[in-house]
């Protein structure tokens, strides 16, 4: 999927294929908002006035840049749950036995649809952590730059949010639906906010 | 630029050169809100239940894919835009003459730094309009999906206006500034809380 021209994701994005998804686009936006975190530490090492974030800037790089690589392999995680789950799907369900079978299957795979989208909305909180620091410290010549990147790490943290609320209503698993919905919850009360503080910290220093 | 790979889109977005950036990013996260709203569409259509929703999915389907090619297209011009820019700054400004036919190059490439992420919003806003009878009529098998394109669509449109918002304090024309903010604010005003209101549809029509 990596390794395919940006105009041909776009375009399977928009078919009819089922994936990639909002799942794989909720990943790379995380990835374009890591990404252009990333560009902000970049262009604030060695430029004159910010000698003294330096070392914050390369953590901060160090960071962004390995959160970054996690983000761009979700895409292909979750093609691989959404085809697990349809595997589920099409087992045979004519005797008892198989539908059992196919059940435990059905349920495997829902979980797994569920997984990664979590896993996504937790690495995007990680970044939105970067992120802050950014904004206060970035270069301010591309400051909106860390503007536009938190901006994608938020609609990209509430679309993975929207991938996991797809799934947990068909979860058979009250105990696992309540903890996925438990932590998903406290990222989004924590880290919601927090990309509109980082938002408004780069709109008052733009002046 | 359309045809590199999606991964050395992503890299070139993290790396110290300055395009593509965030005026690029708002681009394609709009490229990706219209991508998305083009699929719904496309797994609406022809679907058991989606009939009489059918002629209006397809209607939806050529306007989301005619955005989403000139949000594609936008990308490139982001960069023109910026390269006009950084060749006006490097102009010599020895003479006053030299000076003076610098400043007017730098003032032309700013209207243009400009006009680039405005035209951006606006197709934006036309895709948020898309985004709206998708959400109301689209698949509910796919509506997140929908919901994922129209948080895509809220980062693209508020990253475009930070791309303006850095700009236009440059702009010794008031004329052009304020109607360039007046058109601004005014998509702002209308379509923002038009996101989360189709963003609420899709949460409400997920039960």
């Amino acid at each position: 999927m990596q390794t395919i021209p940006l105009y041909q994701f776009l375009d399977e994005l928009a078919s009819a294929a089922p994936t990639p998804g909002g799942g794989g686009a909720a990943a790379i936006m995380g990835a374009m908002g890591a990404a252009l975190i990333s560009m902000v530490a970049n262009l604030t090492i060695g430029k004159k006035g910010y000698e003294l974030v330096e070392a914050e800037m390369k953590s901060q790089l160090a960071e962004s840049e390995a959160l970054r690589a996690q983000l761009t392999d979700m895409v292909a995680d979750d093609v691989g749950a959404f085809n697990q789950l349809m595997t589920a799907y099409r087992m045979p369900k004519e005797t008892d036995e198989q539908k059992a079978v196919r059940h435990e299957a059905v349920q495997a795979g829902l979980k797994q649809a569920t997984r990664v989208p979590l896993n996504c909305a937790k690495t995007c909180a990680a970044v939105i952590r970067v992120a802050q620091r950014s904004a206060e410290h970035g270069n301010l010549n591309v400051i909106s730059d860390a503007g536009a990147g938190v901006l994608a790490l938020q609609a990209a943290l509430r679309s993975a949010a929207l991938n996991v609320y797809m799934n947990t209503p068909f979860i058979k698993d009250p105990e696992f639906v309540t903890s996925v919905l438990e932590e998903l919850n406290a990222l989004m009360t924590e880290y919601l906010p927090q990309t509109e503080a980082v938002y408004a910290k780069v709109r008052s220093r733009m002046g």
